[in-house]
């Protein structure tokens, strides 16, 4: 293994694709929780270790996995964490908005959520991807009750993207990113640190 | 044509058959602005008279090719009329969750959401479904911009629907109604009948 950090040099090509196909198989069979890096090595014919140089955690291997355009983790968690939960909701919402509204990675993002809607990969996304993205950045708000609170906050950032970029429903499909931030802002606030029953 | 009231007697089996299959090739493929009941009644051979007849308005034979289990605004624009913009939102959630938790029609209605993912049902939805069912219920409920207000009700609702039903995301997923009506009520009557920028 050679001495270079973590996601500096990519590593051999064909070491890394045959980890990924091991991977994307693994996760696609056996859903988040049932996955183990060294399953994925040994059916990638490689030693663990050489996976977790290249990709890091589990958590990682996943997000590589799925393709994403950007990391949603290190995009959200500066986003959210930079002063407090007071106004979380609106940094929350500008982030995601600006990552959405950018052409260059538009379709990359409604091609994943499109494949969503498939019944094996929708265990994939409660299992893993909403935990993994999810968990770091009820995390970095310090809020209270994360787990019951953080899915409130998808359900309604999920059902615009919907409408916006999915269905293309107007007014949301045309409304400028600031209207959009004003009009959602209050709903995620009570979310993310308002009284829930 | 008998003179029996419309939706007493189902009709003969292969016309109407024969005017659902055309009125869905004719919906997918001209979306619903195109499609008009005289090229509908001329792709199944019959006359448009008939047509109507048999479905109703062009909403009606809409929702028909949709084969709902339940028609959308049958359920909702009662619910919704009977006190008024006050408290709609939780009359409007909980019928909601009505049909959705009925293990009857769960299934049903699961195939449907997950076919909207589809690029071309997009059109659909966003042109047809959502002003036929929603212009309905915003109209009963007498609130102002009901055209602007009712996407945002679409995006909460759509977006609790992809997580509690189609992706199983707790705790979500096993939440009483009577929990979520709580938890939402204050989200969707403020889209409903609150301020917004």
């Amino acid at each position: 293994m050679s001495g270079s950090r973590r996601g500096r040099r990519p590593g051999a090509p064909d070491t890394r694709a045959a980890i990924l196909v091991a991977a994307r198989s693994r996760f696609a069979e056996h859903g988040y929780a049932g996955t183990t890096i060294r399953a994925v090595a040994t059916d990638a014919g490689v030693d663990a270790a050489l996976v977790h140089h290249y990709f890091g955690t589990k958590d990682d291997l996943f997000l590589a996995a799925l393709a994403l355009p950007v990391d949603p983790r290190a995009l959200l968690v500066p986003a959210v964490t930079g002063g407090g939960p007071e106004g979380a909701a609106e940094r929350l919402l500008t982030t995601f908005l600006g990552v959405w509204d950018d052409p260059e990675l538009q379709p990359a993002l409604l091609t994943i959520v499109r494949g969503l809607m498939d019944p094996a990969a929708a265990r994939l996304v409660s299992e893993g991807f909403l935990p993994v993205v999810l968990g770091p950045v009820g995390q970095a708000l310090g809020i209270d009750r994360p787990e019951h609170r953080m899915p409130l906050v998808a359900s309604q950032v999920f059902g615009l993207i919907l409408l916006r970029y999915l269905l293309e429903v107007e007014p949301l499909a045309s409304m400028p990113a600031e209207q959009l931030v004003a009009t959602y802002a209050p709903t995620i606030q009570r979310y993310l640190t308002g009284p829930l029953p």
